[in-house]
């Protein structure tokens, strides 16, 4: 599709541009408030239309009429497995490597612990300096509890010694949006014997990965971006077939031994990914998942890609032209280095966002001084992009932002 | 109240009792199937009724319309506290030291951890040997990863010697349904300089526990049983404000750092409580929990406890009318023993259960030869405790459950 050349003039070519969009028909797969431009689906993905009513009948149905008896005669205790593998599919995992369950902070430990006693004779984990906090302290916790070394390090800048067990990294930066190399980072720590452990979070549903093409040792995500699960909806982690049988996991809770009800004393890993289920699965959270991939019925995750960077594209475009106002582009521009979201950086970031709330527009801020916009491809359209940054051009011509009801407060929801 | 004379013969007596009963209207509050008599509210707790809309609304509104700003906006950030503060009215614990979250295999792992940590110069974890597999599983995995010992102990004969760093106990056997003394244990443990972790899962919303009152040094449970909370509903952990600061916890997620939305790249624990908190907490399965946390609205536990023992004197009594047919009970008779379930002993328990549930009766089965039977006393009536027995009284006196249709398969959800 190219580079788009659209100023604050031209809405019909983004009309034009919605009119031929392969992807269109996604968005009546999506329940998006009238009049609201969300350009936040990169922290909270917007509500499936199905989700209701599956999380009705889990409710009224299967948890208030079937009681206990739907552990088996509703499917309960298979959704780990059933969701992971739907989630799998988004992420070139085949069936029975992907667990559905427990926070993206839980699955970090389980997956930075496993991948490290996969090399039992080295010391060093390795993430970004610039990973999301979680993805750093716990890279600190798991190494105190091993008696390692957590080392921060520049993923553009990577060097792996022959000392380093795992490298743990999130595919794109959450501040920037920049997508790293995941085929040479993996490469790259292969060749020099460690592991690698891939957060997804910033990119499953947002564009294609193939985990099992690439080789990752394991790899974890959240569903409440991309993947539209719901507030702090249950994260998942792949476990490649490969690594199954070794995966010395460290939450042995009973639903992931061997033979659960069978409620012997001693721990034995059940086989195969379901080694990696820990404790009672949280239903009602897990059946919202789960209505919620029905989205991506006979959706292509290359259309999904190409219109996510046409999208940024047409952002980029817009904000080079607001540049005398102090805005500047932070991701990158070329399309293999840009995840799904597009940050630009001002004096006044938080100001502006604000400012585009109060106009309908709702992206998201991250300290100190960057406006982050996320493109969710399923549900958003070229108009929706051209309005927020002709709202944007608005705002910053006439110093809206500079009211002072748009002052800053002490809390954002960053994730 | 007093032990029950009732027999098979008498179901105006239990509708006297029904007629009298000081909490009869708490069943108001919950959607109990009709024509079943449910008797494993101690697995998973039946639907109270406020659950629906709040949840709808969760999904609809908050997520739906107000999607990212309902983190402020919806109160989602404060659920974690807010929930666990009233969770903790139920188990004594006064505000500020009560988390809710996560399952109740993450927070035994938090627990354990930090209370071994509380005493680094202690080598030995002590837990039942009859504990729940995934108290055991946990021991075991802490104690590894910290470089201790976990010992299997029966409750009945503890011993704490000067090595031991933690006593982590279930404080109601989740086969049996006795009820240990926590204050003598609590007390033992204490006077050897030891910790003490209380698994609360089958008490909490069964009977008064005092936590501040008792010392305890830490406290876990799950919501989904006598709190109703839905299935797999997130967990809870008691941290006392005296141990709070000092409590170094093992899961480091970003929701639990001072000033989370810094985004800082090194952990330092927040204040109070909220250093529990670990990843995004899972807002639609926590939504529900707070809701079906309404039914307590002006209920006293103590009459809980009452009705508690009444039902079970009942169902005892009943029982041991059933003798000649090989059924025993194994649940202490003497009240201060006992949580709130009965267990009964039959060869063939597992065909009785299936044949009750014909019947409309539900129980539970644990291997190889105990059939469990929860009172939960908020919706449970002493017809029902008398109709459940009557149904078993008429399965094993027409020998119903040696009916082929009822022999065991290889599965049975235990909780």
């Amino acid at each position: 599709m190219g580079r788009m050349t659209l100023g604050p003039e031209d809405r019909t070519a983004a009309e034009a541009l919605d009119a031929r969009d392969p992807l269109a028909f996604a968005r009546g797969r999506f329940s998006v408030p009238e009049g609201v431009v969300y350009l936040d689906g990169n922290s909270l993905g917007a509500l499936p239309s199905g989700v209701r009513a599956a999380v009705l009948d889990a409710v009224d149905r299967q948890w208030g009429q079937d009681l206990i008896g739907s552990w088996n005669g509703n499917g309960w205790w298979t959704l780990p497995e059933r969701v992971g593998d739907r989630i799998g599919a988004l992420v070139g995992a085949a069936p029975g490597q992907t667990i559905c369950g427990d926070s993206t902070s839980v699955q970090l430990f389980q997956a930075l612990t496993a991948a490290a006693r996969l090399r039992p004779d080295r010391r060093v984990l390795l993430t970004d300096a610039a990973n999301f906090p979680t993805d750093q302290y716990l890279a600190d916790a798991v190494a105190r509890l091993l008696g390692l070394e957590a080392r921060r390090v520049d993923p553009a800048a990577l060097e792996v010694g022959p000392d380093v067990a795992v490298v743990a990294l999130s595919a794109v930066d959450y501040r920037t949006g920049e997508l790293w190399d995941v085929e040479e980072i993996t490469r790259k720590a292969h060749a020099a014997g460690a592991v690698v452990v891939w957060d997804l979070c910033h990119a499953a549903g947002a564009l294609p990965v193939d985990l099992d093409g690439l080789g990752a040792d394991a790899a974890v995500g959240c569903t409440y971006k991309y993947l539209n699960g719901g507030p702090g909806a249950p994260a998942w982690l792949y476990l490649p077939r490969r690594h199954q049988q070794a995966a010395d996991l460290p939450l042995t809770g009973w639903t992931g031994r061997a033979d659960p009800f069978g409620l012997a004393g001693a721990y034995e890993p059940a086989e195969g990914v379901a080694r990696a289920r820990i404790g009672t699965p949280p239903v009602l959270s897990m059946v919202a998942v789960e209505a919620a991939l029905d989205v991506w019925d006979g959706v292509d995750l290359a259309a999904v890609r190409a219109k996510s960077l046409a999208l940024g594209d047409l952002l980029i475009t817009m904000a080079d032209g607001l540049r005398e106002y102090g805005l500047t582009v932070v991701t990158p521009r070329a399309g293999a280095r840009r995840g799904s979201q597009v940050s630009l950086r001002h004096e006044k970031a938080y100001e502006l966002g604000q400012a585009l709330i109060t106009r309908g527009v709702v992206g998201d801020f991250r300290a100190p001084d960057l406006l982050r916009l996320g493109l969710a491809p399923l549900y958003l359209r070229y108009v929706d992009v051209w309005d927020a940054m002709h709202a944007l051009a608005g705002i910053l011509a006439a110093n809206e932002h500079e009211a002072p009801r748009y002052r800053r407060d002490q809390t954002a929801v960053v994730t």
